[in-house]
């Protein structure tokens, strides 16, 4: 049970479902962030954006964000749920381009603190072709990520007992993007 | 100098200022979450909320959002800075409400983790008199300035070095709000 009444049945909307719900003054401009981060134009592909996503939430152990945005990475990517659990399990050996890895060493540093990004991660990312806009978008959404893991599992939100679960939410954000989540 | 190249005067639009002009698409929905949960209508006081922001920040070292957040809780709470710097100093002792010391407990766990927030710590904040709206905010304040930190500290954007220089923007947006700041 959520540490708050959500005032809806909190086994069909879980984790941060129940939440937009709850508050839909906070729940709006918090999916046109994530619109604007995860969808919008960009030279990193939807795919990429979220396993920035689901690799920090990994990081930060939220189940429910590391579920959801393995999920949306892997239906967006050609390679798949397989790369994402290799991202996770082994980054450094994970088949993805340099540039790419490099972005996720600058989003873990951001997981641990703004403060642990260096010069350094800054110049490798760029020296493997990265633009002064992916590292801004990586930065921010590995920091978007440490608010919605807290958020979820701050007021205790329940978890899908079933992978299986986050298909159906994948499927909807590939195609419709978030803005049309409040309304379902 | 910050790690990317904002494409503006670094030593005007310090701190997030520089990014969201750089990033508008993300700076809208960024301000418009502030606005909703350190501005809209509800039983804490701005001063209150924005407090809550500040002792976030400190946690986090991020002196660019203590700086600021102090000076807007400042600015809104008849006690002035001596409160806040007593807040961020010795919360257990500083004069506050039991209601709002509860809350900040509450805070200080979300800073850590979101795992953090037990079912005690809420049960003591509702027994202060805390309602599910004021827990809810509180969690969400708490993530998003684990957000806002990091996103400054991680881009090494510029820190002013004078506390003053925080009154300016805490009068404005004590008097019209976050949504304005991207047209200042």
């Amino acid at each position: 049970m959520a540490h708050i009444d959500l005032g809806q049945d909190e086994q069909v909307y879980l984790g941060i479902h129940g939440l937009i719900r709850y508050r839909p003054e906070t729940g709006r401009p918090l999916l046109a962030l994530n619109e604007a981060l995860l969808r919008g134009p960009h030279p990193l592909t939807p795919g990429e954006r979220e396993l920035i996503a689901a690799y920090v939430s990994g990081r930060n152990e939220c189940r429910f964000c590391q579920g959801a945005h393995s999920a949306f990475a892997a239906v967006q990517l050609d390679e798949g749920m397989p790369l994402v659990d290799q991202v996770h399990a082994d980054l450094d050996n994970a088949p993805i381009s340099a540039k790419l890895r490099a972005l996720l060493h600058i989003a873990a540093a951001v997981q641990v603190s703004g403060r642990e990004v260096t010069p350094e991660l800054v110049a490798t990312a760029r020296a493997e072709g990265a633009t002064d806009l992916e590292i801004h978008d990586t930065v921010l959404i590995a920091a978007a990520y440490c608010m919605f893991n807290r958020y979820v599992d701050g007021l205790g939100t329940l978890v899908p007992d079933d992978q299986e679960w986050y298909l159906g939410p994948a499927a909807r954000v590939a195609t419709q993007g978030y803005l049309p989540v409040l309304d379902r």
